[in-house]
């Protein structure tokens, strides 16, 4: 029989699952709506039946899979398969979501922060390939993020390493969702560049941007990449911004644990060349002189399936060091 | 025959070596002067006799000795063993260090970053004993800094990572030596507390410090923690700038690779408890309040022999693991 790992992404309003051959190949992958509020044991269910009805369309079974991975939001204990809670699950309080899984499946599974599972996804198979030490980010709502040293994720003490949107760029500077002032998550988030928008045309600032406001009630980060293509002036400050807060990271992060690439994921890179283009000339306007720095700056390249590639490879990579053995 | 591990700390003023059991007890330890000026040969000889001096003052010789660990000052190729250059050594550019060590002494030798070897002896053996996630600063006239995951040293992809001196606290801020901005360094290093309070006097700031200046015609940092002992104010003031500085790299950390210990040491940590604890009270006052965090920031323990007990556990390890099997 082949060896199919499968690799679930659980968030807040999707559940995507795909099935994967044994050189990582997507074989059929499927979303469906994760309706939190029914509970875990709902949600559990429905993964579980989500991913045999993949495979039965595949003609494929669960006797053909190996081992699953999940990925999902923290904060978490990880390595024990617990969701401690989850901002859009309000019903996931100290959740043996693995475990759950895994009986109701009777297969191993391996559990991961969501931020990590995209992170080796793209490092096994997207923009990290290659490398051995890689820096990733997710800009979306708000910023998560991966990091590999040696061809390793970072954990931590405690699995909560890698929250890089909450790394602090500008000390007493805006209040972050956290508590903190200045995380980054407070200048590049999704979030934060619909918020800087509006606080701008709310202070009188002239734009093309203010026509949508006064239309929809609202400005949304979409809104502001799409007048920054036609040239609005506000919308060049936004993402200029957005790119000084990236570019100090990148120096941050190349003095700390020097990543040979770093790698933006999430619906920001919807903001397109340009804002990598900023993103790379703040970083060489910021970066010391005392050598050349090769650190590479790019896009993430799996899109939306880099989630459910990682949790796969996760579940594939622990299957194939023998850590089930024991479970 | 008993396995006997030498280390030794080579600096631009003095070499440090010490001999050490297979428990990494302390036989026997040295100090010499570096004279590097003389060149590499001239120190490469300096070392090596130094090493056998030191062996045969304890009944012992080289024949006893399994194998030999150096920390230096970079930049340099660590894994090739080759110093490119040193700011307190400009005649060793592209100096094979660790090849002409080894067949000076005939016996296998590991090299390895300054900063990472005392951090690994302070790991091993000092302030991060019954942790496996440390992050260590050497507060010293720059700043140095080692980072350990899992019970591993992260290198980066060529060799530099853990700069923490130059992870960027205030864009925009105090010209580092670097070329940078706001880098830690210089805030936090005892060349910038000197600095500081320099700058703080010539703009007619009162303090005791006023007659230092007067009679010896320069500030030290030694100067400042004696004022500061002392309850002058500008002393204080430059401590808490000090400990801001210091605080933010802690909330970065945490954020980073998550430690469970952050340990401080190098010159600085004369400052005393009053540094300490301020560090402690900023970290508080910055950190998020989405989980409670249990990281210990504490100062060194092993004072100015982390570099060699370092160098030794690292050699001790390298050959454990058959490390030297190819060399």
């Amino acid at each position: 029989m082949s060896e199919i790992f499968i690799g679930v992404d659980l968030g807040g309003t999707n559940i995507k699952i795909g099935c994967f051959d044994s050189e990582l190949k997507i074989i059929g992958k499927t979303s469906v709506s994760t309706q939190a509020d029914m509970g875990p044991d709902a949600v559990v269910s429905k993964m579980a039946q989500t991913a045999e009805e993949l495979l039965t369309g595949e003609n494929l079974s669960l006797d053909n899979v190996s081992a699953v991975g999940m990925g999902a939001p923290g904060p978490a204990r990880y390595k024990e398969g617990v969701v401690i809670a989850a901002a859009n699950m309000p019903k996931f309080k100290n959740v043996p979501i693995r475990q759950m899984l895994s009986e109701r499946l009777g297969k191993p599974v391996i559990f991961e922060n969501d931020a990590n599972a995209a992170c080796w996804g793209e490092f096994v198979l997207g923009a990290g390939k290659g490398v051995s030490d890689m820096v990733f980010f997710t800009l979306g709502t708000g910023i998560g993020g991966g990091i590999i040293c040696d061809g390793k994720l970072v954990y931590g003490f405690a699995d909560n390493a890698a929250e890089l949107g909450h790394t602090i760029v500008y000390p007493g500077g805006r209040l972050c969702g956290c508590g903190q002032r200045g995380c980054v998550e407070a200048y590049a988030s999704a979030n934060s560049t619909a918020k800087r928008a509006l606080e701008a045309l709310e202070a009188g600032v002239q734009s093309s941007l203010k026509d949508v406001l006064d239309e929809k009630g609202e400005i949304t980060c979409k809104d502001v990449y799409e007048h920054l293509a036609a040239g609005d002036e506000l919308a060049k400050q936004i993402t200029d911004e957005t790119a000084k807060a990236l570019a100090l990271v990148c120096v941050n992060m190349l003095h700390i644990t020097e990543p040979k690439r770093i790698v933006y994921a999430g619906g920001m890179i919807g903001a397109g060349k340009l804002l990598l283009r900023r993103i790379r000339d703040y970083f060489s306007e910021y970066i010391w002189f005392l050598k050349a720095e090769t650190v590479e700056i790019c896009f993430a390249t799996l899109g939306r399936d880099a989630g459910i590639i990682g949790a796969a490879a996760l579940a594939k990579k622990a299957f194939e060091e023998g850590q089930f053995d024991q479970q």
